[in-house]
């Protein structure tokens, strides 16, 4: 295996807490992978005047997966909208076009009940939501706030998909059911939206020629979002737009009530770096104090190791071990325990 | 107090079925009340060619209230776009101009059981939704699909508010929640969309100018969905746009767990109509079988009383008979019980 290099980009708030853990666990891990490290976000924007700097992601580009912390907080409320950490974040998924979000909802056997729902609506929960990233209504244009020709005010966007956006996203949802249980969901909102009636059409169209062996449903988003709160285990990939796979699957890891211990993955075209990240932010209330819970952060590494670097044995060992961190009570205080951040990541690396 | 009219369009599936309970109920309850009848949806294509005849419109117009039971079902699968039974409840949405959908969640106590969340998570669950229902992407121009100019299929929308759109809706959310605790939750994503950014400064202002007394905050969509799964009792009035109000209100409303239960209100200016309908869909898998729950649309009708008939104290004692109801252990097979439609109105009739 050739040499190997991570860039790290801690971020915001408790960002750079919980990417020091993960870091050290790399480092026990997988010691021969070299890290580089950078700034996004309000960081950088401290530094560099803006949120994602050219030469950051000119270095994103050409390493083998980019870990990223959280950005923003109250600090950078009052900074120009384009300048704003959250426009680090768009920054840096557009520039390595990592079109497909992959953000995993399970419920750790020994996290049963720190669900708000009842054991029996979450144990054994576990579904993956495939979220396109790089389009949709977070860039379409025409966009803007202006004045219109009867003289009102107006704000406006514009929700686009385009055949190759759809296509490329749902193969990869296909993809990922073919290693779990083969169905796929579709969510849009076809019955109102046009750019949802085309979403759907492709989408049919690429399961005719891409989707053998999947079994392929259609559910409106609203319809989704009961769902989800009725009876979640009935889903096992969920394929959305951007701006719905954002709302459904922010639902979704709350369902498991740890919303601390669930990382994502976002990926471009094969041979193109993938972006992980935590789902949780950066936590500004907490940060600094050392009492975050670092296990989404470690969990984000062992989903580079899986989709970027090759490592699956690496990857299979640390998702158990965090399991086995679990069972053995370790619990930072998001999980009702009194472990620090650090502390946390030492029963993960003492179960490896 | 002058002779009232109210427009009954029972629709498709079981919307006929549980109308005609509301119906029942009314006359019993507020005898003096007229009714007309009319057609919308599947039941209005497959007897005029349209979901919505002008006609109909024409009349609801002039009556004091709408009810409307549901429409939709597989039947109409295949009917051109503009013909299929949304677009009839599109068109007397906007037909009647009514621009602000109430959307109560409220977790009745003999049915905190029947919810997928923790007795303690729901109970005494009491919120609000106020949804924008007659602007957004639902209406936006342009919207199509087609190809653009490097020959790629694509599909589009606009996301579009106006100043004028926004400022109505929110002093309806204002006037609501002074009748309540006084809290408005304002929902969108102005993190990411320019209409996202204009609500929350149109709301912003029209709370300087109209919202003595409320306390105003803003909270994300994303971040909503999870909050109403987390913690719902934390709000009171959620004030959203068409779209994330309506998955918003999907996700709230089955939170109680039973949906069945659920009415809405839409509201158009001072002295027009108001449209009164259950948030179940038209259920085409049990229509006809007489086992639809019929409290959704008798609770609909409590809200007309109370929204658009200005008969406040027939709606308190309806609403008071419908928990009565349940409480003496009323239940249709929805809610685990065994009895039918007409059975479970039978009981609410007998607790009035
Ligand atoms: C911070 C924000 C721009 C972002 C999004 O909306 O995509 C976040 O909610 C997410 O899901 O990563
Ligand atoms: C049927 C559909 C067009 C409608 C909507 O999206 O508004 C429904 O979901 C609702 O909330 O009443």
């Amino acid at each position: 295996m050739s040499s190997q290099t991570v860039l790290l980009l801690p971020g915001d708030g408790i960002g750079p807490e919980v990417m020091a853990q993960a870091r050290r666990v790399a480092e026990i891990l997988v010691p021969d992978i070299k890290f580089e490290t950078g700034l996004v976000g309000g960081a950088s924007f401290d530094m560099h005047g803006t949120p994602m700097a050219d030469e950051t992601l000119e270095k994103a580009r050409h390493v083998d997966a980019v870990l990223l912390g959280a950005v923003g907080g109250p600090k950078w409320n009052n900074v120009a909208r384009d300048k704003r950490p959250e426009a680090g974040l768009l920054a840096i998924r557009k520039g390595l076009d990592v079109f497909a979000n992959l953000r995993p909802a399970y419920c750790f056997p020994a996290l049963v009940d720190a669900s708000s729902l009842k054991r029996e609506i979450i144990e054994g929960l576990d579904l993956m939501i495939v979220r396109e990233l790089t389009g949709d209504v977070y860039f379409g244009e025409p966009r803007g706030i202006d004045v219109d020709d009867e003289g009102y005010r107006r704000g406006y966007d514009t929700a686009l998909y385009t055949h190759p956006e759809i296509e490329r996203v749902t193969r990869v949802a296909f993809d990922i059911a073919r290693e779990r249980k083969g169905q796929v969901c579709s969510v849009e909102k076809s019955n109102v939206m046009e750019s949802g009636l085309f979403w759907r059409q492709e989408v049919t169209l690429a399961h005719a020629e891409f989707g053998a062996g999947i079994e392929l449903t259609h559910m409106y988003a609203d319809a989704c979002a009961m769902e989800l709160v009725r009876a979640p285990k009935q889903f096992d990939v969920i394929l959305a737009g951007n701006l719905f796979g954002d709302i459904l699957s922010d639902e979704a890891s709350m369902l498991t009530g740890s919303i601390g211990m669930l990382p994502s993955a976002s990926l471009g075209s094969p041979g193109t770096p993938g972006l992980y990240e935590p789902v949780h932010g950066s936590a500004p209330d907490i940060a600094g104090q050392g009492i975050a819970n670092p296990c989404a952060m470690i969990l984000s590494l062992e989903m580079a190791l899986r989709w970027s670097l090759d490592r699956e044995k690496a990857a299979d060992a640390l998702f158990a071990a965090v399991g086995k961190a679990l069972e053995n009570g370790a619990r930072t205080k998001d999980l009702g325990g009194d472990l620090s951040t650090e502390g946390m990541a030492d029963a993960i690396i003492a179960a490896l």
